[in-house]
């Protein structure tokens, strides 16, 4: 960020952020897919051909919404993960998971926005594969550092997934054993499915408050993985 | 179904169903939460007043859609089970799982719609249990009836979850281990979030087509039960 901002870009700033406010509330009201512009420069007060200068168009608006959810689910997994980096792998695991479902706890809409239902003839652009990656890469970071009991190698990849797990072991994972990285990936599945479950009301009636199962679900990722 | 249906009854049944037709094409082009009974009716060439009289309100009809969904996905499965009934049981779990998956592919609209993000103002009314309830019934009854390979019990469960497992055994899975009923909804929690992580494009990149990565899914939560 420069020293030194002009009015004018600060004003741009707040603008923005104002504007990205007022989405987020609109997708707690009325869903990302009545998402409009000129709905949200009506609530601000605004004409829509100024909105245009900030968000030229609804997709933009989105994906700067998708962005700043990915990014805030990115830090909050990251800060876990920084706050016990002394504890033992399990507790950081626990940590991650739990901090994953705290932000989708406080944030059900921008959770919903990232790992729910898509918004039809929308396509999140290349830019936001960084930003989303972040949860899933600590994870698998988490489990690619930790000292892991042995396990047993589980069923045998076959297909296309040998294949897949070595790409993916190379580019994200260097060393962590293939059928460790595709436990893994089913604990990324897990923790988000049950995060699904738990906000969408697919456990009401059985395991509603979800805080136990939860905490099994992490106990029992961390066993299948050796943490 | 009487035996003898008036013309009226008839000419009911045949618009309840075009109107659904519709409204379907609608979730897939604009999206659950922007359904409107205005914009079906427009496109049928009805006038609201009239489509009114069949679906009263937004609410009611996407209730239809929701119970048809599961009605679908419900039918989908207990024939997955019906047609294997003499196998081995881990067949059933793989015929009962891919019969899941191919009717969420085959439906994508219609899988998010019950198992996505819920529509903002929308609660599904207590009617819709029994429909919800059946793939998870068919997963659970297969695994009850199946004989199980001893498993480790792991992680114990802690706080209300034995409460809450102790309810849903006697009310759903009489017999069931509880270490196994546990891992039996964990199963079902991975069987949709895979869908949906596949569906909602999630995986690409990595384990597109998911196919392999599917069936690894099947053995790895057969394994976990003890099928």
């Amino acid at each position: 960020m420069p020293a030194i901002r002009t009015a004018r870009e600060r004003a741009r700033e707040e603008l923005t952020r104002e504007i990205k406010q007022e989405a987020r509330r609109q997708l707690a009201s009325a869903g990302a897919q009545q998402l409009s512009l000129r709905a949200v420069a009506r609530e601000l007060g605004m004409v829509s051909s100024a909105l245009y200068r900030y968000f030229p168009s609804r997709d933009e608006l989105l994906t700067a919404l998708i962005m700043d959810a990915y990014t805030e689910l990115g830090d909050a997994a990251e800060q876990a993960l920084a706050a016990t980096a002394d504890a033992p792998a399990r507790e950081r695991w626990r940590a991650l998971w739990q901090a994953t479902r705290d932000w989708a706890r406080a944030n059900p809409h921008e959770f919903a926005l990232i790992y729910g239902t898509p918004v039809p003839g929308y396509a999140a652009p290349k830019t936001t594969i960084e930003a989303a990656a972040r949860l899933p890469l600590a994870l698998f970071g988490l489990v690619r550092e930790a000292p892991l009991n042995p396990t047993p190698p589980g069923p045998t990849p076959r297909g296309a997934l040998p294949e897949q797990l070595t790409r993916f072991t190379a580019t994200l994972a260097p060393g962590l054993p293939q059928h460790t990285l595709a436990r893994a990936v089913s604990a990324w599945v897990q923790l988000i499915g049950l995060i699904g479950f738990e906000l969408h009301g697919h456990l009401v009636g059985s395991f509603d408050p979800a805080d136990d199962f939860f905490a099994w679900t992490i106990e029992q990722t961390a066993d299948s993985l050796g943490l």
